[in-house]
Formats: C-alpha cells, sequence, structure tokens
C-alpha cells in the first residue's frame, strides 16, 4: 500500500489497457482465417453478428455448448513454464471440446466465442493461446467471432490463465440427433488423438505419485512427459458432419469425462444399452502407463479416460460397413466397438489390452 | 504425495463428481423458470437447443456477447467470506454484461450460459450464484439453457471462482444498431445502479489505500462497504427493446469499462462526436467518493467507470421528449446528457459534480 498522494489510475491498479489493445490487434488476423459463410462485420461492435441464411439454413434450429479444457491447463502452463512449450494446443482442445458436442446434436458449428481470464495480461502468450481456437476453429468450419479477455489480478496467481469456450451450430428442423437408434445398431468408435481434454487431475496425481516432471522422458512415448499429455484434442466435426450426411446415423456421443460407460447411454433411448467389446482395440500405451502407475482399474480407467476412443457413431447395421470404410478413407482410424441391445448401460466384455 | 498402494480415483484426484451431480439437481428449477418461447429439450444433452421460428423470428441474424464479472468477483467474494453476503448479485451482473451489450446491436437475447471454474466446488455457493444468473436471465427475458462446472484443483485458491457469460440474441434482418445516427440526435443517459461491473481493480486500490475493510461502513452510504460496492449491474434490456420498437432510436451504448469517453463513440459513424453536459445529473455517492479517496481526476472517472449513466440512447430529436417520458414510466431514471454533433470522440462542457 502507497501513502503518497498523487491520484490512482487504472494501469496502476494492475490492469494494463494498452496490453489489451495490443491483443486485440495481434487476433485480429487469426481471427479473419476462420471467416465462413455467415459471418457478418458489426458496427459498434457490443456483439459478434451471425447470419444463419448465408450459413445456408432455411430453418435452423440452433444449438449451444460451452466448456473449458479443464486442468489440462495446468500441465500445459507448468510444461510452458519449463521451456516444453504446451501452450499451442489448448486453445484446439478448447474448440474441440466445445465442437465436438454440437456435432453429437446433429448440428453443424457456426460460431464460436471465448473467454480468457488471467491475472496478469502476456500478450505474446495469450496470442498463442488465441492462435490455437483459430486454429482449431478452421479446422471445424465455425468462425471465431469474439471473444473477452478479463485481466483480474488477484484471481490468477502469476503465469496462470484459465479459459472458457462457447459454441454455436445449427440444423435444419427436424435434423437432430440422436434418432431411430434402435436394438442391432453398430458402435463404430473413432480413435481418439491421446487423453483430449479430460482427467487431467487424475493424471497430476499419477505423475506426482510416479514422482515425475513434466519435463522426465515420457514412460509411454518419446520425449518428455509433459508435451506427451498435452496432444489436442481431435476434432471430429467432420467425419460425424460426413457420416450424417451419408445417411444412417443414428446417435453420436463425444467420450469426454465419464468414459465410453458415462458418455454412450447419453445418446442411447430408455431401455437400450450398448454391448462393447474391449478386444475389438489396443489400449493406447498413455493410458496403459496411467492405468499402472496410478493403480486404477479398468472400470476406473473406462469411466474416466476416453481409452483411446474419442467418438462413438451408432449407425445402421446396413451401412456400417460402408460409413467406416468412408471414414477410414478420410483418415479416421475406426474400431467396430459393439452394437445396441435391450438394457441399460454399457456392458463390457473380454479385456482391455 | 502418498506411497501407499492404493489406486487413485477421480475423487482422489479431487474432482467430485457427486457434488458437480448435486449441483446440476440443484440448478435445473432456477433453470426452468427461465424457459421462454424457443426453449427445447434436447436428447442426450451434448448441446442446449433453441428454436428461434418458436421465438418469432422469421429470418432472424443472431448476435452473440461474452464477457465476465472482473475482480468485481473478488470483493463479492471477500465480502462473502467476511459474512457480509455478496454472492447473490453476481449471476446478475454476469447477464447483464452480455445482455446489455446484445440490445447495443438491436438483438432481442434468447439464451445464455455459463461457465463456473473453482477450485473445491462448494455446491451452496454455487447454487448462490447460479441461481442469480437465472434469476438475471428472467428479468432479461433470456433462456438460461446451459452452463458448464468446472472443479480445478490447483487453479484457483480455496473459495475463489470465475465466471464467463455467453449470450445469443437475435433481430428480424434489417433490424440491426446502430443506423441513421445524425447530427442533433439527443444523446438520452439512463441511470445506472452503482458500479456495475468495471473498474474495480482500481476500487480495490483504492480501497486499500483509504485502509478500509469490506465490513467498515461505506463513507457514500449506509451499511458495510463491500456490499455497497457490490449492487447488481442494471439490466437495460426491456428499456432498450422497448424504446426500439417505439421508433426513433438509432444506437444504443452499454457504458463498461472505458466509461461514457470509451463506450459512446463505438456506436457513432466517422465524423460524428457527442457533446455531453456534465451537469446534466448528479454524480451518484459512491463515484464522488472513489474519485477523492483515489485522487481520481474527472477525465480519469469519466473513462474507467460508468459515472451514474448505464446506457446512452441516441435518438432523433423530434422523438426524444416522448421517449424519455416512456422510459421514465417504464422506471428508469433518464438523463438528457447532450447531442450527436460533427466531430469525434466525446467532448465534456461543465464540471462533474
Amino acid at each position: 500500500m502507497t501513502t503518497d498522494k498523487r491520484g490512482l489510475t487504472y494501469s496502476d491498479a494492475g490492469v494494463d489497457i494498452a496490453a489489451g489493445n495490443a491483443l486485440v490487434e495481434r487476433i485480429k488476423p487469426h481471427a479473419a482465417r476462420t471467416a465462413r459463410p455467415g459471418t457478418m462485420d458489426a458496427l459498434g461492435g457490443f456483439g459478434a453478428l451471425f447470419d444463419p441464411r448465408a450459413a445456408g439454413f432455411a430453418d435452423p434450429v440452433l444449438v449451444a455448448a460451452t466448456d473449458g479444457v479443464g486442468t489440462k491447463l495446468r500441465v500445459a502452463i507448468e510444461s510452458a513454464a519449463a521451456g516444453l512449450g504446451g501452450l499451442d494446443g489448448v486453445g484446439i482442445d478448447l474448440v474441440a471440446m466445445c465442437v465436438n458436442d454440437l456435432v453429437c446434436q446433429g448440428a453443424e458449428p457456426l460460431f464460436f466465442l471465448d473467454y480468457f481470464a488471467t491475472g496478469k495480461l502476456d500478450v505474446a502468450e495469450a496470442e498463442i493461446v488465441v492462435s490455437g481456437i483459430a486454429e482449431g476453429c478452421a479446422s471445424a468450419g465455425c468462425a471465431l467471432i469474439g471473444g473477452e479477455t478479463a485481466e483480474m489480478p488477484g484471481m490468477y496467481a502469476k503465469g496462470d490463465f484459465d479459459l472458457a469456450g462457447f459454441a454455436v451450430g445449427a440444423m435444419e428442423r427436424g435434423g437432430a440427433l440422436p434418432r431411430d437408434v434402435a436394438a442391432g445398431d453398430v458402435l463404430l468408435g473413432l480413435a481418439s488423438d491421446g487423453l483430449h481434454s479430460n482427467g487431467f487431475s487424475l493424471v497430476r496425481r499419477v505423475v506426482e505419485r510416479a514422482g515425475l516432471g513434466w519435463d522426465a522422458a515420457a514412460p509411454f512415448a518419446d520425449g518428455p512427459l509433459g508435451p506427451a499429455l498435452l496432444t489436442p484434442t481431435r476434432l471430429y466435426v467432420r467425419a460425424v458432419l460426413d457420416a450424417m450426411r451419408a445417411g444412417g446415423l443414428h446417435a453420436a456421443a463425444h467420450i469426454t469425462g465419464g468414459g465410453l460407460t458415462e458418455n454412450l447411454p447419453r445418446v442411447l433411448p430408455d431401455g437400450m444399452g450398448a454391448r462393447i467389446d474391449l478386444g475389438a482395440w489396443r489400449l493406447p500405451p498413455v493410458f496403459t502407463w496411467l492405468g499402472e502407475a496410478g493403480g486404477l482399474d479398468e472400470a476406473e480407467l473406462l469411466r474416466t479416460f476416453n481409452a483411446g476412443i474419442g467418438m462413438v457413431l451408432v449407425v445402421a447395421p446396413e451401412v456400417a460397413e460402408v460409413r467406416a470404410a468412408e471414414l477410414t478413407a478420410a483418415g479416421e482410424t475406426v474400431v467396430r466397438l459393439g452394437h445396441v441391445e435391450a438394457g441399460q448401460g454399457v456392458s463390457y466384455e473380454g479385456r482391455l489390452a
């Protein structure tokens, strides 16, 4: 506390308006490359405009989702602070966590806004993060039309920040998923790219228990541990939308916190369950290591992590093979996991290996 | 760090899924009372659905805004921790910061999603906050259709949390504000209810400099200082929408960080400025005190705080009197601040008093 008689200004209070304005200028080119049909310029700029008709929708129903990156951010922040990198992917995670949800409702992602909050704004660091958000948006075909940068001295520790994302998509009326899910429908799993953005509080405990730093050699991959855990969440937008347009897609489940065990039942009607053969795919090494180092049993793994399957498509049996072939051709790794049957929840057979 | 050989579970990692589920159940009745035409139930729940046609829009253009509450949250958290209350209003602030922006673009707020992040979820505390969000949504006529509660051990200090809000509104095509702003247009100021949600990093410095705690008697009002600073941001949604429908409204500017000085020019065309008579209204006591205790000059006050004016409407001169009378009848305190003229920025005459 100062006792001198100089007056205070907002920058004395730890809020650097010039840094905020500098960031806005640096973000502009990143946001600009996410423009898509429907993007509009707004006078005044109190809100961001979007035109669903210009985006191709005649009678749209809107779908909205919000999510964060969770404590994966801590691993990213600490890895970056250790000089290992790690901030460039969290923006992709943020977008993916939202838009992978939207497509599960049958919606095409249209636009995205981000909230970036920190104790003291580091313009270069923030630009890396927002650049990742823009990269995710461009890959998902949605426009980054707005955002908020909050500098909150006293709320976040030095170097820390939090992120929230908001995505809006649309479908033509009547196009919502899930629909027509029936016993015998085939469950096609799309491989994940790693841990994605869930379960990181547990990951951090396992790493702590193993006595490893983020710069230690990853026990399950080449290179240091921090970056090896930070592979960005895979974007399934184009895969799901293509499968939906091709036909026979009855539902899609984004496998986030809660794993296959909790996420797959969310898209099944009452009285229907899923049967999954755990021998149908190989558990990726990161999960094997987490299970061993953390003493996690199989059930805990399957309801905390994606276990190698980031998205499940529920498809009519007669088109399962052709849909799987198309998805494979488009670059997905597709696993025939099992099928829908009378019952409830997920019944597993075989063992993860 | 433990060295025993028990396996870890997600709750060992500091994430309490039961608390999260309990909060979801507690939020449901609050969210339910914000339902409005357009609200839809979604199967699966990976995203929240909204029907713009059912909300009355034939050819909607969408507007989106995101914002937080800034370091007003710190004052609220610390006041609540001191037993003074303070959490019940921040949800209203969060909604107001977003929807007051939407109406400035000419949009009717339709739906809202919130992001609530904390280190350790306190269900009762979170319910107070979300209840305030629902109250704000209900007052603004927008539906609370989704949200994310993030428990992030290690990111937030004990008892701390952050909030982000995301609002989407719509207008019929061609209805965007600002439009037709011209020299001679009258500036009608709508009184604020206090500090609203900006400038709190500076407020905290001033309070610290004055050597006051949140439980000290407020020098500018009855009761303790903390709660006296926390009056929720006023919702101007109905006032602005009513004025827009009545006719002659050319623009509206939400007076947030940057004050009248920076926000009003955002809605004026190139070559137009605003002339404001600072003697047209009385500076509310909270700002007088902040100015004196912080040694802030008038210019600093006018570009950090709302200075008693939370929203400015730019109206055609021939309807200014009748619009002002209608707004007054609807419960607003209306000040004829000045007018639009050739120039740029805001030119002040007279003195704040």
